[in-house]
C-alpha cells in the first residue's frame, strides 16, 4: 500500500518535528534548574509557555490528528514498531481530543494557582486556606475522568495517564496483600532496637570525593557519560533531551555522602532506561518512549535499591570508597556502612524515606487520592485520616499538616494517579530482579566482582529495547512468566530486615 | 491613529515571538559549545537548523512583512522608540527580500561545505584544494552584494551586514592614516630590544585562582552575575539568551593567566553592552539591540585593552591577584606584570596578536578582501600578496598557507566584510574613552581606586541604552562631537610604546 506508506512518512515527520519542540522545551527546563541566572525567570517562563503551545497546536493540528486517524483504521493489530506507533499515538490523541478546550485552560490555570496557593500554605502548615484549592483541583480532575470514561472506578482513568491500561482494582489487590506485611516488618526492626552507627558517619564528607565517587558508581553501572552528563540541582532528576543526551542532576550535603549517591544511582537507572531506548531510530514515536512511570521507576528502583544496597556491590565498591574518601573512612567497617545505607526507621516525609516505609507512605496516598477521586471521602477529612494511617501503618504521630498531608507537591500540581507508580516500580524491580537472577545466574557474585553489565544487557534487551510495545501488565508477564505479584519484593524486604534486625 | 496603534502592537507581538524562537536557539548553540554531550551533535544540529527554518519563516512571512510595510509607511521619521523599531525592521526586511531563496539556499549550502573543505585543507596548509571553494564562496557573496545594490563600492553592500550604514571609502581613509603609524610604532617596539620577564611568568598559574581572579574582575567592571553566567568552552564567546540571561566563556590555561583573563574582559565589555540594553523593555526589537559589530567591538576592547590593561587597573588589582595566587607571584614586580600583559612583538597569527599588531592584521585583511569582492585580485595571487604584506607590516615571513591566508574561518563561513569591524572597535573605544576622560575627570585615577561605575554609568547611558536609534556614525558623531578618528587610538598607542618600549 505505497498510499499508506506515504502517510506513515508524513506522521513520522511531524512527530519528529514535534521531537524537535519536545526536546528543546526539555533543555529550558534543564537549564532552568541548573544554570540559569535568576534574573531570567520570566524570560524562561516565556519560552517555554511559548514552545509548550506550539507543541500542542501541533500534535492536536487536524492535519497530525488526521494521519493518526487514517493509519488507525487501517493499520495491522500487531506488535509491529509502526501498529506500536499508530496504536499509542492514537491512544494519547483520543484522549487529548476528549477533553474540551476550556477545562484544559480551567484545569492549566488551577494547578498554577494551586501549587503558589500550597507552597504559601505549608510555610505555616495551613490546611484551612489549602483545602478549598485542592477541592476545586479535585473537581476538575473528576471532571478530566468523566471526559476519559472508564470501565470500573473514575480513578482509572487517571491512573491510565501515568501507568497506561492498568487497573486500580488490580493495583489494590496487589497493595493491599503488601500492607500488613509490610507494617510487620517495620515493628520488627522497630522492636529490634538496632541501629547503624550513624554519629561516626556524620560529617565530613568532601564534595569533590562524593562527585568522583558517584561518577565511578554511574560508569561501573553503565552509564554513558559520552551521550549524558551530571550537574546539580536543588531537587534530583534525570531528563531525556534527544538522541545520545540524557542528563542527571544530584546534590551533595557533606553531613553523609549516601542521599547524593543513592539519587544519582536512582537517576542513572532512569538515565540506564533512556539511553536503553532506541530514540535515535524512531524519534519521537511510542516506539522509542517509556512503558509508563511505574517501569521507569523500576529501573531507577532496582540500580538505587536492588544492586546499590546490596552487599555484594559493598564488596565491590568499599575499596573504591576507601581510595576516594580516604582517612574520612578510618575506622569504619564495610559492614558498618552497609547498614547505615539500609538504616530502616518510621518518618514523617516520604521523600526520605527508606526502602521499606517508603511503600506505606504510598499505599497511605493511593488510598486516599481514590477515595478523594470515587467521593468515598471529604477533603475535610483528610489531616484526620493521616494521623490514624500513620499510626497504623508506622505507629508514628503527625506533628502538623505540612509534615502530614501537605507534605507532597502532587495534588496541587494536579498529579493525581501518580502516586502508586512508585511502589508499581519497587514491586515490578523486584520481580524482573528475581528473573533475571534465575536467568543470567548468581547476580550478587557478578556484582561482587564489579560486573554490572550482564545485568544491564539483560534489562536493554528485555525491557529498554521494546519501548512502548507492551503495556507494563504484558511486558511483567512476558519477562517474568508470572503477573504482577507481592512475593518477590517481599522476599527481598524480609531478607533485608533478617540481615540487618533480626535476632 | 488607533488603526497604526494596532499594526504596530500586532507586530510587536510577532516581534516578541521571534525573539523567544532567536534566544532559544541561542541557549541550543550555548549548550553545544558548553556542556552538550559528543553523541547529542546530530540531533542538536537538527533542533538548531528547525528553528532557524521557523524563525526564517516566521520573520519573511507575508503577515510580518505586510505590518512592517504598512508601518513604514505611515510612521514618522524621527528617533522615537517605535521610528526606530519600524525603521531598522524595514531595514533588515528589505534586505532579506532583495535576496532569491536558490541564492541564500545555494550561499547557506556553500558555507558548510567551504568551512569543511577549509578544516580539512589547512592540516596540511594546502591552498591549492581550499581556493576553488574560496572562489566560488567569493563569487555568490558578489552575487550577494550585487543583489543588495550600492552606491559607490560592492563591497559596501558587504560591509552594511555587518556595519550597518558604513562606507568602505571612510573606512579605507581612516585605515589608511592607521597604517604608517602603526607599521612604525612595531618598528620602535621591536628596534626597542626591550622585552617582558616572560619566563619567570611562565608556568604554573592553577585555575581555581585564575576563575576566582576573573570573577573578581568581572564584578568589579560590573557584570551581573545575577543575571548572567561565566562558564569554559574552547573558543570563548559572549551570548545574549533573552532579558535577564548574558552569558560568556572562557577557557584556562595554566602556562599563564593573561590569555583567559583578557578574554573574560573582553567578554565581558559585550557582556556589559548586552546587560545595558533595554531587552526587557524593548523583547526582539531594534530598539534594544546592538548598533553594529564595530561598537559592539568597542566595548569589548575598552575593558580588555583601555582599562584592562592600564597602569591603573593593576595598582587596584595587582594586591587582589597577589592574594589569589599566592606564592606565584613571589618575585613579581606590579611592572613586570604590567609589561608582560603588555608584550607586543609582531606574530603570524591575528588571534594571538597584541593590541597593536591587531590592527595591521585587520588593514591586511579588509585591504584584501575588498580588492577580491570589487575584482582587483585574484585568489590565486592571495598568498604571493600575503607575504609580501606581512613583511611590510610586521616585518615576518610567512611559513606556511596555515599559518598565513587560511588561518582565519571567516573567508570560508562566508563573513566577508567582517574583519574592518575589529579595527573600527579599537577606533570608537579609544574615541569613546578619551571623551569619557573628558567628561568624568581623570578615569585613571579612579581605576587606581577600583572605582569603574563611573565610565559604566557613561556607557551605559551614551552608548548602551540608546540601542539601534542612531547609525555608528552618528553616535560617535553625538558622543564624541566629531566624526571617527584614527587619532584617539594612535594617541593611545603611542603613550603604550613610549611607556615600555621607549628610550
Amino acid at each position: 500500500m505505497p498510499n499508506h506508506t506515504d502517510t506513515y512518512t508524513q506522521l513520522t515527520r511531524h512527530l519528529h518535528e514535534l521531537h524537535l519542540l519536545g526536546s528543546t522545551i526539555s533543555l529550558l527546563s534543564w537549564d532552568q534548574q541548573t544554570y540559569r541566572p535568576i534574573a531570567a525567570a520570566a524570560h524562561r517562563a516565556d519560552q517555554i509557555a511559548y514552545f509548550s503551545k506550539l507543541h500542542h497546536e501541533l500534535f492536536t493540528s487536524p492535519k497530525v490528528l488526521g494521519l493518526i486517524d487514517e493509519l488507525a483504521s487501517g493499520v495491522a493489530k500487531d506488535d509491529s514498531d509502526q501498529a506500536v506507533n499508530v496504536r499509542e499515538l492514537k491512544r494519547s490523541s483520543d484522549r487529548q481530543r476528549k477533553l474540551p478546550t476550556d477545562l484544559v485552560e480551567e484545569l492549566s490555570r488551577n494547578e498554577s494557582l494551586s501549587q503558589d496557593a500550597w507552597i504559601q500554605a505549608k510555610k505555616t502548615s495551613d490546611f484551612k486556606t489549602f483545602s478549598p484549592w485542592l477541592e476545586k483541583l479535585l473537581s476538575l480532575k473528576k471532571r478530566v475522568a468523566d471526559c476519559y470514561g472508564y470501565a470500573d472506578s473514575r480513578y482509572d482513568a487517571l491512573l491510565d495517564e501515568y501507568e497506561p491500561g492498568a487497573s486500580s482494582r488490580e493495583v489494590a489487590k496487589v497493595f493491599e496483600s503488601l500492607r500488613e506485611p509490610l507494617v510487620k516488618l517495620v515493628r520488627t526492626v522497630t522492636e529490634s532496637g538496632k541501629r547503624p552507627p550513624t554519629a561516626k558517619l556524620t560529617g565530613n564528607w568532601p564534595r569533590a570525593a562524593q562527585e568522583e565517587f558517584a561518577r565511578r558508581a554511574a560508569t561501573a553501572v553503565g552509564f554513558d557519560f559520552s551521550a549524558g552528563r551530571m550537574d546539580v540541582s536543588t531537587h534530583p532528576f534525570c531528563t531525556d533531551l534527544g538522541s545520545g543526551d540524557v542528563r542527571i542532576t544530584t546534590r551533595f550535603d557533606d553531613g553523609f555522602f549516601a542521599g547524593s549517591f543513592y539519587s544519582v544511582l536512582h537517576e542513572v537507572g532512569h538515565a540506564l532506561y533512556e539511553q536503553g531506548l532506541p530514540v535515535a531510530k524512531f524519534p519521537g514515536l511510542p516506539r522509542s518512549q517509556a512503558i509508563s512511570l511505574g517501569i521507569h521507576e523500576s529501573q531507577s528502583r532496582m540500580w538505587e535499591n536492588l544492586v546499590g544496597r546490596s552487599q555484594a556491590f559493598w564488596t565491590h565498591f568499599f575499596p573504591i570508597a576507601r581510595e576516594l574518601f580516604g582517612s574520612r573512612l578510618d575506622g569504619v567497617t564495610p559492614q558498618e556502612l552497609l547498614f547505615a545505607v539500609n538504616d530502616v526507621r518510621p518518618s514523617l516525609i516520604r521523600t526520605e524515606a527508606d526502602e521499606i516505609t517508603y511503600n506505606l507512605h504510598v499505599l497511605l496516598r493511593f488510598e486516599i487520592e481514590k477515595d478523594l477521586i470515587e467521593d468515598k471521602l471529604q477533603v475535610s477529612d483528610l489531616p484526620e485520616l493521616w494521623q490514624t494511617r500513620m499510626q497504623k501503618y508506622l505507629g508514628i504521630d503527625v506533628p502538623d499538616h505540612a509534615r502530614g498531608c501537605m507534605q507532597d507537591i502532587h495534588w496541587s500540581a494536579g498529579l493525581v494517579g501518580y502516586f502508586p507508580t512508585y511502589t508499581l516500580g519497587n514491586l515490578y524491580s523486584a520481580q524482573f530482579f528475581e528473573s533475571a537472577n534465575a536467568e543470567l545466574g548468581d547476580l550478587n557474585a557478578m556484582f561482587a566482582k564489579g560486573q554490572f553489565m550482564p545485568l544491564l544487557d539483560w534489562l536493554r534487551k528485555n525491557i529498554h529495547a521494546p519501548g512502548k510495545t507492551y503495556t507494563a501488565t504484558q511486558l511483567v508477564q512476558r519477562v517474568t512468566g508470572k503477573p504482577l505479584s507481592p512475593e518477590p519484593l517481599l522476599r527481598h524486604l524480609n531478607a533485608k530486615v533478617s540481615q540487618f534486625y533480626g535476632a
